[in-house]
């Protein structure tokens, strides 16, 4: 037995990974080895895809027809629609994701590992329609039709969400924050999805268990709760005194601190400059003083840094995407991520399957029911 | 950071539990002190559920409201019928029930984790009506009743498959299995739906996590597997010549040997006793002799011992049970483990965020799209 001691595995090597380092000296977050500034800053969300799941850069003819594959992925099969109809209009986003992906393995399953790089393209084509299809049959009362010509993963989306294409700029925006959402190492959804894998279940599942374990608050659900915090102050003084209040009633903050960054999380500077930008485009700069100022409350009081949910959240926001949309937004990235750690455990698998210290009763005699109290 | 340098984390400790002790010594198991065999002999499945989610046996009157309590959660919503008459005749029975447990996550969702105990029944009344609805629509072409006045789960699954209710004895055959699939500490579903709960995600997430983990052949699959294995064979002399090519070829056989267990699994000979009982009753004697004589090869050329799944899946056939519907079964035994889990974590959460070790490519400085070869 090794003894690790550690509660929440916190620091325990549980495998290898090829795919990205987090915070190897506290901070910094590479994808195959490229900087996450250098992909933030020159790659598209589908030039990262392609990396994270085939572990280089694209060439051009490569990207050209990596976007036309995943642009042809978006029709949704007839009986998927009729399922997200059946779906409630007051279910988590989130929930609808987890079920539309397992229908999805349902109608069309994963016959062999030879097809996992197309399941991936299939999923990552299919996620922004079903949550669309859905929202909009339950908000706006119509069945869309959910093919766009937009080349890329998020002007499709916004597309679909808003009916209009987006602005480049804000295309583009969001195009980042898919970038730095989409892998990081073993956090809980992507070590999750890999013990699925390692049982050598199908792709569908473990994208399924992704989806569930993001859902929690302590994880994807961070994104929102920063949102709904931000959205309680009308201004930067009632947000300082708010969140002074939340801590002396120990309550806790999301979307600050991280398990593995120490010091920085390196994604939040990035999105943080493109939140300036986009709330001084869509004059919410007065919902930017706010994010600001409780940054620096949280800093002086706390000494935590945001993390990437924490500005993230007024980026969705500001992109006009409803705030129960924001970890499904999530999702439609780290599929990538979850799919590459999910090819990367076939490749070289062993089932996961730990040990646990036992704390409970010691062996007792078994007493026939008549003779309980 | 904590070195473990084992592959599938064999052997190293993720976290603690009092719900049960897998192998201490190599052998042996208990459910919250209780040895398996006593627990098989006297107890029944409802009885271990309430044992492994309340931590103590029922008094016989908490029994009598919770058998009663679990026969009310049967009936399912008619959207969830609608998506069940959805989802392909061909589909995955694993798939129907990962996709059932989380449509039923969005009608009937886990507002309040004050909640866990109803869900955990109502997900554990409500899976054998999603599968048996699902294949009598599909198979059998007409939407059945899925509520019975059948007391305990075995025989009313049993009566909703063969539209009659069972023997005592065959029910009792069925109720022991259920008992011996219920619980077992880590396992890869289990540590994954703990996972997941640690996000403090819902219930349903959870176990719709524990379903798609269970699904894979080196899992919950291997009843299956064995199943087909066994009925590959017209004889035992055929079995011995069949397996003994399949040893040479370095083909996996599956229902052999285990992680934990190093001697042997105790719950083999529990079930291996039933299979003998139910093979001549059901004049199978021959399925019963080709069985054991797998064993013995096993044991034999490789020094293996059979685990709960090899001999279960002759107790399954003789139960009229279709080979697909295998591993659902272990579904329906191990959500009371798997909440019973998600309970533990919750009461005491901390994220299971582990590390990893990085193997792969170093830092490399980023080459514009048109500069790449």
């Amino acid at each position: 037995m090794i003894q690790t001691q550690s509660s929440g595995m916190a620091g325990v090597v549980a495998g290898h990974t090829a795919i990205s380092t987090v915070g190897k000296k506290g901070f910094g977050l590479t994808y195959r080895g490229y900087a996450i500034e250098d992909l933030a800053e020159h790659a598209s969300f589908e030039e990262v895809v392609w990396l994270l799941l085939n572990g280089e850069l694209p060439s051009y003819e490569q990207l050209v027809a990596f976007r036309e594959d995943l642009r042809s992925q978006r029709a949704l099969p007839d009986a998927l629609k009729t399922i997200l109809e059946q779906l409630p209009a007051t279910s988590h986003p989130m929930d609808v994701l987890r079920t539309g992906c397992s229908v999805l393995g349902c109608l069309e399953p994963e016959s062999s590992f030879d097809e996992q790089h197309a399941i991936a393209l299939r999923m990552l084509g299919t996620f922004p329609s079903m949550l669309c299809y859905w929202h909009h049959f339950h908000h706006g009362g119509h069945q869309i039709e959910v093919e766009t010509d937009d080349l890329d993963l998020a002007g499709h989306f916004l597309h679909l969400l808003h009916d209009t294409s987006p602005s480049e700029h804000l295309a583009r925006a969001l195009d980042v924050s898919l970038i730095l959402y989409a892998e990081h190492e073993f956090n809980a959804s992507t070590f999750a999805a890999r013990i699925t894998a390692s049982t050598m279940s199908d792709l569908y599942s473990a994208v399924t268990t992704g989806i569930g374990t993001l859902r929690g608050p302590l994880h994807g659900g961070a994104n929102e709760a920063s949102m709904e915090l931000i959205e309680t102050y009308v201004d930067p003084e009632a947000a300082e005194e708010g969140v002074l209040a939340k801590l002396n009633g120990k309550e806790k903050i999301m979307g600050f601190g991280h398990r593995v960054y120490k010091s920085a999380d390196p994604r939040s500077e990035i999105i943080k400059r493109w939140s300036q930008s986009l709330c001084e485009e869509t004059a919410l700069t007065q919902l930017y003083a706010i994010a600001e100022r409780i940054e620096g409350v949280m800093r002086r009081e706390k000494g935590l840094f945001p993390n990437l949910d924490f500005y993230s959240a007024t980026v969705f926001h500001c992109l006009g995407i409803p705030t129960s949309m924001f970890t499904p937004l999530f999702v439609f990235a780290r599929t990538a991520g979850w799919c590459a750690h999910a090819f990367e455990q076939r490749a070289e698998n062993r089932l996961i399957r730990p040990a646990a210290e036992y704390s409970g009763h010691g062996p007792r005699s078994f007493v026939p029911i008549e003779e309980r109290p």
